[in-house]
Formats: structure tokens, sequence, C-alpha cells
């Protein structure tokens, strides 16, 4: 029996399509998409629906949805609030529907689409969603979904996390020079994560618009024990009573 | 005065078009393309003409030019020899012109068609090459020529070294996440870059096709004082004499 094996996308401009029909697909956007998308979940979101343009998250608005929707870090007028994980509290988000938008997002899943799941991953939901990725008997593919299509340091921090515990296992193996430079930058970065991305330039970013309180946050582990799945094109809580094999 | 900026891209799907116009752009491609092409013009080649197709190179033959050209590692069969850096030894190149097959390295040379030089870089002339982009007022982009569009580990720590260099002379500065991820991976392989590159794809590659025997020459520094520079078109050897700002 062949091992599982696991590969990293720096990038959606990286994707190779048909490589990977019947993997699971994580994608990775610490900060700050992933990481509000478990928090969402955490709170008790019900649904979140990804849209790629202000134009569809304005209808959604106008139909009486909950709308997060920033471009370049400003919340849009419309919208009730932006894509910080601290806006999706319990108060605001418990049993309901969200629209959220994100254009690198959208993207990966249109070009995820033929993966036997496309599941949310972050710091936040570590080991959740590790313990339920070794219980199924797939491929893996990492997709760090990058900055404008950049190669970005803190998801591939966090893929080489993923890859490393998954790798613990035993029963996966890769060939993919991504995947072990991300471990080897995970070896750099894991003793103070914090420390380690300050360089990174989404955190510079997120500092110039004082985006950057919730990055602590971002890089706590285990807040959460849920599992966001995409269904149907929406996000829902992945609900492990009727996952099999 | 602002800095000059280095940048690194690690696959040619990630050039970003006109954001490079006016930079020096460094090819890195160090098992073999760039190391070979390092090799001939240190052993007296005149001229390197890179071609895309079989059939160009095959064109060329017919017309008399020496040929090097393999595909997936196998000498074509009417190719005087294939991409290996042993191949390129003076009684051969001396004072010729030499045509040479790579489907990267031409992509990558229309790519940056509106660079200010682009450069052929390796650990073969890393010291000459690092001494003239200092001595020229330009900014930086360090171009890894990947494989099939991936990322690779061993031009990224190639790169990795070129970035370190360059920062160390306090002309440069750097914000981009790719070009500290490669410094950050030079760091743990420049105590014994062939150990830390045991782990690559193209290391097995290689090896399995038995082709690995130039892999400790091309990780060596410094064989050659030759700056390789794309002219219309073409290979030739850098005249520094006739070099302005």
């Amino acid at each position: 029996m062949g091992k599982r094996i696991i590969e990293t996308c720096f990038s959606p401009a990286l994707y190779e399509p048909d490589r990977h029909s019947g993997s699971i697909v994580v994608i990775i956007d610490i900060l700050r998409a992933t990481s509000a998308i478990c928090t969402a979940f955490e709170n008790g979101a019900e649904t979140i629906i990804p849209v790629s343009t202000v134009e569809e998250a304005r209808e959604y608005k106008a139909r009486g949805y909950l709308v997060a929707a920033e471009r370049d870090g400003f919340v849009l007028d419309f919208a009730d609030f932006g894509n910080s994980p601290f806006n999706f509290t319990k108060e605001r988000v418990s049993g309901k529907t969200i629209v959220y938008s994100t254009t690198n997002g959208t993207g990966i899943i249109r070009l995820a689409s033929d993966a036997a799941y496309i599941v949310v991953g972050s710091f936040l939901n570590f080991r959740a969603l590790t313990g339920w990725i070794i219980s199924q008997d797939r491929d893996v593919l990492l997709f760090c979904a990058g900055w404008k299509n950049r190669f970005n340091i803190e998801d591939t921090v966090c893929a080489g996390a993923f890859a490393e515990k998954l790798l613990s296992s035993h029963l996966y193996s890769t060939i993919c020079d991504s995947t072990l430079a991300a471990i080897d930058l995970w070896s750099l970065a894991k003793e103070d994560i914090g420390a380690y991305i300050e360089k990174a330039a989404q955190r510079s970013r997120l500092r110039d618009k004082k985006l950057d309180d919730c990055i602590p946050f971002c890089l706590s582990m285990d807040f959460s024990s849920r599992i966001p799945v995409i269904m149907d094109g929406v996000l829902v809580n992945m609900d492990y009573s009727k996952e099999g094999q």
C-alpha cells in the first residue's frame, strides 16, 4: 500500500488542474480569511456564502443577509462589518448565514472544484483538522491563498505546520519541494510564530491599515474544533457523524 | 535616495509583467542549465543561442551549429551532446557558437524582455555576478526557473545566497516574502548545500537518470568570473569594459 501524498501550492497561479482530483484541499489564508471563517463557525455561524464581487455582496445585503466585506482593508459602506475574526462574535453570527466577500477565496474554490473535499485551515482549527484529515484515506493539497498570486510567508509557515503533523503519522509521504520548504520555514518559525512573521509583507500591510490587532489570535492554536467545508459552493460546518471514508 | 529593491520569483507562472522593466533579471536554474551556460562561457564559448523546440535545434544542427539538446534527460539523436556542464569542455566549445535547447529558459527570456539586463546566475559565477550587480544602480529580480512551473528548492537556495550577499552591501532592501523565505532556506543550506538539497525533487530526477554526477560541481562557488548576458536574444559573455551605468 502506497502512502498518501502531501503537496503544497504556494499560489493560485501555481495550481495544477487535474492533479488533485479526489484529494482533500486545505485552503490556508490565515491573515485573515481562513482565521475569520474558523472563528465564525466556532461562534455558531450556520453557513458562509463566499462571493467574489462587491456587486454580489451588495445584492445579498439588499436581500437581508449579514455581509462581511472589505476592499483594501476598508469595510464597504453597505456591509455589516469587515473581515477581522473579531467581527464574527457569537452575538452577531450564531445561527446566521453570512455572506463573505473574498476574491481570492472564490477563485480557489473554483480551481479546486474536483477535489473530494475543500476545507478551511488555520492555526485556530489545527488539531481538529489534522485529526480529521488523518481519518480520511486521501491525498492532501495544502493550498496557500497568497496575495495577488504572490507567495506569502505566513500561509507557508502554517502549511509547514500541517505537513509536519501529517507526516508524523507515518501515513503520508511527500516529494514536493514546496512542502519540504514549508516544513523548513515552519521549523524556523514554530518557537515564536509572531516574531517570525514580523517580516511578512501582509504583516506590514495590516499594521499600516491598523488591522493587525487580530494577529496574535490568528496565530493561536486550537481555538476551535470546527472544520468548515465547502458543500455546493457554500461553507458549512462539517458534520463528522455523517462522514465515512 | 531610496535603496534598490530585491525581489524573487519562484516560477515563470508567478512572474508579474511590467513590474521589472529596467531591472536586472538574474535567471537561476542551477541543475543544470545556468551552471552549464556559465561553464560554457568560462571554457571560451563565444555565443549561446537558446532555442525552445526540438525542431529549431534540429534546423540549427543541419546548418552546421554545435547543438546541446536533451528531452527528459536523454540526448537527442541529432545533437552533439546533452545539457551537463561537463559536456561544455574547452576542446568542444572554445570560440564556438552553441545552440542550447531549453524550453524553460526561452520562456523566461521572453517574459523578462523589458528588463535592463537578463543575466545568467549560478553558484559558479556567484562572486563575479554579485560584484557586477552591485556596480549597477538598478533593482534586481532573482528569477528561479522552476521545473514545469513548480517551485524548486535548489534554485530558491541559490536565490537566497544572492539576496543575502546583495543585502549585505546595504544598498538594497526587500519587502518581498519570496526573497525573505529564500534567505531563510539558504541559512539552513549554506553549511552543506549538497546535503540540504538531497531532498529536492530535481536531485532525485537526476539520480534516477544517472545525470547527477555534476551536482557537486554545480554547487561549487566561483568557478568562473564570466557573466553570460542576453543580447538580441542570444547569450554572450558580458564585456565589462563597455558597461556603464
